[in-house]
């Protein structure tokens, strides 16, 4: 068995997913769930999803791995009430959006031990929460990306990466500061984008015209804005300097477009329109042959 | 018969589609397809979409209906070469995405005879295209927007909107330059976002590694940006003043949104992320609603 114990902070989605494949996978032998909603530990552990409910720091003695599945934000203050407890062969990581702020979070609530804490990012969500939403499959296929602390040692970033690959994650490796330079781009910036067009067409005096036009090319679109206020507020701030960067540097090309637009320049807002179509259609290629499971694993 | 003779401009997805539904429904006798493509054309006739391939405007004498299911751009070149053969007891129509500039276009075509040409644009498509992508459902339970001329006859109006009830549609109306404002906001602008954010990131020299960590919301987000660059050149350019609105109000939005990020203001961030979601929200649910088609149709 690969982990004796493991500690997941977080048992909705994210935390009860990792939870339920591992032990899908035979990789784990007792997991521990705690989460700030007792109805949510409780309900988890109805679900097998957890095996214990355990009610504060004190639970991660003799744990080989903790999983954060927090909002990044909260971080640092759990790492905290972790310090006190945590056995010198016990791993440390995290399920955060943003990686440079819980690098820095880490560093400061745990000192020296940072070198415990292993930060990374699994890049799979659902629209759903809870411990209900909970599923075994939800890694399979996609993608863990790893960002190493300097000071972390490599078999126990090992340790953290051969928990994801138990869950059928595909592992990737950046360095914090540019996990959130391409995470800012195509994740973070579409965000506060989709989120930014609703509350525009919220305000207007005829929203209620607009919306009962809306079709689904604007539903897929503001999709990603029917995501948690509190959760993109917490990333945006996060990642504060290179969100702004993708921003004006999406407002620059914003610009550009519109005097092209204005000027009645066909030619050339068919040349943008066609560059992009391109590009995303070599992209859902290649994505889609990436993230097709190994025949192995192909259920 | 409600239509003893219909004739389609463009036998793909929408046209095809119509003529589709209609035959599902018994709602016309006859009908004749045209197409810049002959195989297309050909195609649509073996698949039966088609009961005739018409080979020049001459095909619309006797016509009860003609569809222009065609680029916008088009429309005034292909009513004016319909006008000599257009006898007196025929109605055009189109499906165009813009309304003010067909409007003006049949106008300048057919003169004192555009009371005989009713624009309308049902709110209904797919990523697909071609006769092989036209279904009789494409419409069931979709918007068509019918959008009269001052000098349409109420009973001329009422044989268009017939025709799309009959297709299943729900029927709603907008005068023109109404509907491209709409339109603007809800589908034209979202598009242009879209392309801009993907052309944006395919030229950042970066591009394959951002790529590389696009996950589904930018999947979903950037969907439209897989749409045809001709047609929306087109679309862009027909409504140049509305999306120009639009688009000002937007990047206006997008500045007070920088300034809230760029201060670290996550009350004020969290309160337009929160005001997007719920408004998002309502309105699913009352689209959902409104889409759902009556019991009596439900298949």
């Amino acid at each position: 068995m690969a982990i004796d114990k493991l500690v997941v902070y977080g048992v909705g989605l994210i935390g009860g997913s990792f939870a339920r494949a591992l032990k899908g996978a035979g990789a784990v032998r007792h997991v521990v769930g705690i989460d700030r909603s007792a109805a949510a530990a409780q309900r988890a552990l109805e679900l097998g999803i957890i095996d214990a409910v355990g009610t504060g720091p004190e639970a991660i003695a003799d744990a080989d791995l903790v999983l954060l599945a927090t909002p990044v934000a909260q971080t640092g203050r759990i790492l905290a009430s972790l310090l006190p407890h945590l056995g010198a062969d016990t791993i440390v990581t995290d399920a955060g959006s943003t990686k440079t702020d819980v690098a820095a979070a880490a560093r400061a609530a745990l000192g020296e031990r940072a070198a415990q804490f292993v930060p990374g990012h699994p890049i799979a969500g659902r629209e759903t929460n809870g411990p209900d939403a909970a599923i075994p499959d939800l890694y399979r296929g996609k993608k863990f990306v790893v960002t190493p602390l300097a000071e972390n040692r490599a078999e126990d970033v090992a340790r953290v990466t051969d928990a994801w690959q138990a869950c059928g994650a595909i592992i990737h490796r950046l360095a914090p500061e540019e996990h959130d330079k391409v995470f800012a781009a195509v994740s973070h910036l579409p965000h506060l984008l989709a989120y930014a067009l609703v509350d525009d067409i919220a305000k207007k005096p005829h929203a209620d015209l607009l919306f009962q036009y809306a079709a689904s090319g604007f539903r897929d679109f503001t999709r990603i804005a029917g995501s948690s206020p509190e959760m993109w507020r917490d990333i945006s701030l996060a990642n504060q300097a290179a969100l702004l960067g993708e921003l004006d540097a999406y407002m620059a090309q914003l610009t550009n477009l519109r005097a092209r637009l204005a000027a009645g320049d066909g030619a050339s807002l068919e040349t943008v329109y066609g560059n992009a179509q391109r590009a995303r259609r070599q992209w859902i290629e290649a994505i889609e042959a990436a993230e097709a499971p190994p025949p192995d694993t192909a259920e």
